[in-house]
């Protein structure tokens, strides 16, 4: 944290309006469609609608499919979607552009790649995960577990991974940035322990993609996987995205194996021959709508500094954070977020015993952050359309929410089906 | 075939104007925007647009995405679209409303469904296949066999397959309507013959869902898919759908196990536990984009009596093969479909040595259909959108390139990527 103007944000709206004034990435929030009287710090579970995303949709709606029809899988380019996307996304984590391709869900990606990295290291029998990871990982691999006779997840808790490491581990299926805590790996250095002992490191890199700068080849990263819907604005439920280092690109055997994946899928042989490079990763076709929303994200992304990025959400979340501590103190709400900026990434968790309800009277002021069972308030700072006036407008929200206690009406208690 | 109709059929143009007057399906036809200037006789490869999903998909992007943010999860119904989708198609396909989910590629609920029905099956180590079924049906199956040891796939020749069901076989994975030369299974038959040994049958139904009435439980199917792009109009690479009868629920175990397959995703147990329907056989997070567009093709589907569709689709093929035939005798092209149109599904397939250039040659006058190597001409005929006029004009104007060699020319032999 060598930024003297983080060190000195105070909680006057006059100095949010000079850091705005002079914000290098304040261009990008007129890129971003966000609704009147909102503010909206719920980036990292779904990204704000670009304004490019509206008219970019429209076109491949009625000019590709359309009036192109089935013509446009080759005028329009919709058959090298997988790869085009994964180029494009690469420079955003790191990695070269022909080790990435877009497509399935995130799930589906990790089941791919746990399966391929366990055949990359055959005879060794455990799937090592952090107790703590996005469960929906967990499950996938308990998945892959059941699929291969021998082979056995070992869950470790937080401050256990390092001693975990041993000659039976073929892969690490680790969440780069905890979905709750927020608390991030060290990837370059978790890998090289991995290494050590010749396991592998699968990175759900979730909420780590547009959030924080990645080096997935400086790191010497294997594999990973990470959403598309999250900090880079691709719609509600788009495609996912998976990594495969060039040096295992060879080696790798997928279980999906299905004809966007083969060498020649045109030939209509019986004969299934995996593509050369990342293509072999792929399964069925892409799903065109949801692909283009996600490119236009994408396209958005291209002039962007990831540092700049890092820099002000690091500002964003401190300035919060101190927002909400100097008025409330610690004893109404738990920072359970790492104190240290450097190791969290763009969004900071809260415990408070009632926090479903003062999420809800939050979303009624207008402010949108969201809630995770048992006890936890989530706040994200997305920086290309999160202003600092919005996150002092957030945290000030938050102080009087609790102060007052708004949050104790029963129309907040009513639960959603999604929370 | 008891259709007066269809047997007095001719190549007289006035008189598909009369069929088109009192065609009681006439009016789908105004529900879709199409191209001028293009008959359009590929609708087994890539659906026409509905008018009503640009500006379905318009308000999901803006109003639901942009405006309601992440609380249209809840608010817009977006969490129960998989189910929802899948209610919607159930009466398409003669399935029950909760024995049907939307989401994934087929290839991949192929994936899910086939270890699942491995499972269902101990014991039992073959997979029987049809050596003509879609290339990517014997990937996909080939992926398992890989993951299963001791289990085989085991592909047959067609007229081979009754023969080759025995105690061994765990499931037989077919295509109800081949991909090429549109001959169709006898569903309930194949069916009751796999059960006389104890064998699932899982169908995969891309060609024949919106293409032929189907009576799934009537037929006492175990296990389907099928493609959400073709007959069903919802957009290029549509979320795909399967279907599991409601007798093999409770015990169906998939393998990719994942947060939207849980009974209580929203708990963030680290234990799954899978739903207590279908919905456990869903995984990640539903592409809502493609979701809406495939919805709306749903929605359209509504009003339809497929028993209509199934009349209008063997009058148009039955049009479209007298006209060719006619003019042509059989020493030009060959049929590669069944002649009985009670064998086959909604397209037609003709063999020609130089099928490529032909195909290319007629996109050039507005007629699409397609091709498949090495010398397979197919033109579909979805009965939505096809008036017996367009599909007179399709077939004269085949004739017409046949007749005088158009297809003869270089610029025809540019192969591109997708064919």
């Amino acid at each position: 944290m060598d930024d003297p103007v983080l060190e000195e944000i105070q909680m006057d709206p006059a100095q949010m309006e000079t850091l705005d004034a002079t914000d290098p990435l304040a261009k990008y929030r007129q890129a971003f469609s966000l609704p009147e009287g909102v503010t909206y710090c719920d980036g990292m579970s779904l990204g704000a609608l670009p304004k490019s995303t509206a008219s970019r949709i429209a076109k491949v709606v009625t000019q590709e499919w359309g009036d192109g029809l089935i013509r446009s899988w080759n005028s329009a380019g919709w058959i090298q979607s997988p790869q085009r996307l994964g180029g494009k996304l690469a420079p955003i984590i790191g990695a070269n552009e022909d080790e990435v391709v877009v497509g399935d869900s995130t799930s589906v990606n990790l089941f791919k790649l746990l399966v391929a990295a366990i055949r990359l290291r055959p005879g060794r029998q455990t799937i090592l995960m952090e107790s703590s990871n996005f469960p929906t990982d967990i499950y996938v691999a308990r998945g892959v577990e059941r699929l291969h006779p021998g082979t056995k997840v070992k869950l470790v808790g937080a401050g256990d991974l390092d001693a975990a490491f041993d000659e039976d581990v073929a892969v690490a299926l680790l969440t780069h940035i905890d979905y709750k805590t927020s608390e991030m790996h060290d990837m370059k250095a978790v890998t090289a322990r991995a290494h050590q002992v010749g396991s592998l490191v699968l990175w759900d890199l979730s909420h780590s993609t547009g959030a924080v700068p990645l080096h997935l080849n400086e790191s010497k990263a294997d594999m990973a996987v990470g959403c598309g819907y999250k900090y880079l604005n691709g719609g509600p439920g788009a495609p996912a995205f998976l990594f495969v280092a060039r040096r295992h690109l060879h080696a790798t055997e997928q279980p999906i194996t299905a004809w966007i994946g083969h060498d020649k899928p045109f030939d209509f042989s019986i004969d299934y021959v995996p593509a050369a490079g990342v293509t072999r990763l792929l399964s069925g076709t892409p799903t065109i709508l949801s692909m283009s929303a996600l490119e236009s994200g994408l396209d958005l992304w291209s002039g962007v500094d990831v540092s700049q990025v890092r820099k002000k959400s690091l500002r964003l979340s401190e300035l919060f954070l101190r927002i909400v501590e100097h008025r409330l103190g610690t004893s109404e709400v738990k920072l359970l977020s790492p104190r240290d900026p450097n190791r969290r990434g763009s969004h900071l968790a809260f415990q408070h015993p009632r926090g479903y309800e003062v999420v809800q009277a939050l979303i009624d002021q207008g402010v949108i952050g969201d809630f995770r069972d048992p006890d936890v308030m989530r706040f994200g700072f997305a920086p290309l359309y999160l202003r600092y006036v919005d996150v002092w407008r957030a945290a000030t929200a938050l102080v009087e929410v609790l102060q007052s206690r708004t949050w104790d009406q029963p129309r907040y208690r009513q639960r959603a089906v999604v929370t």
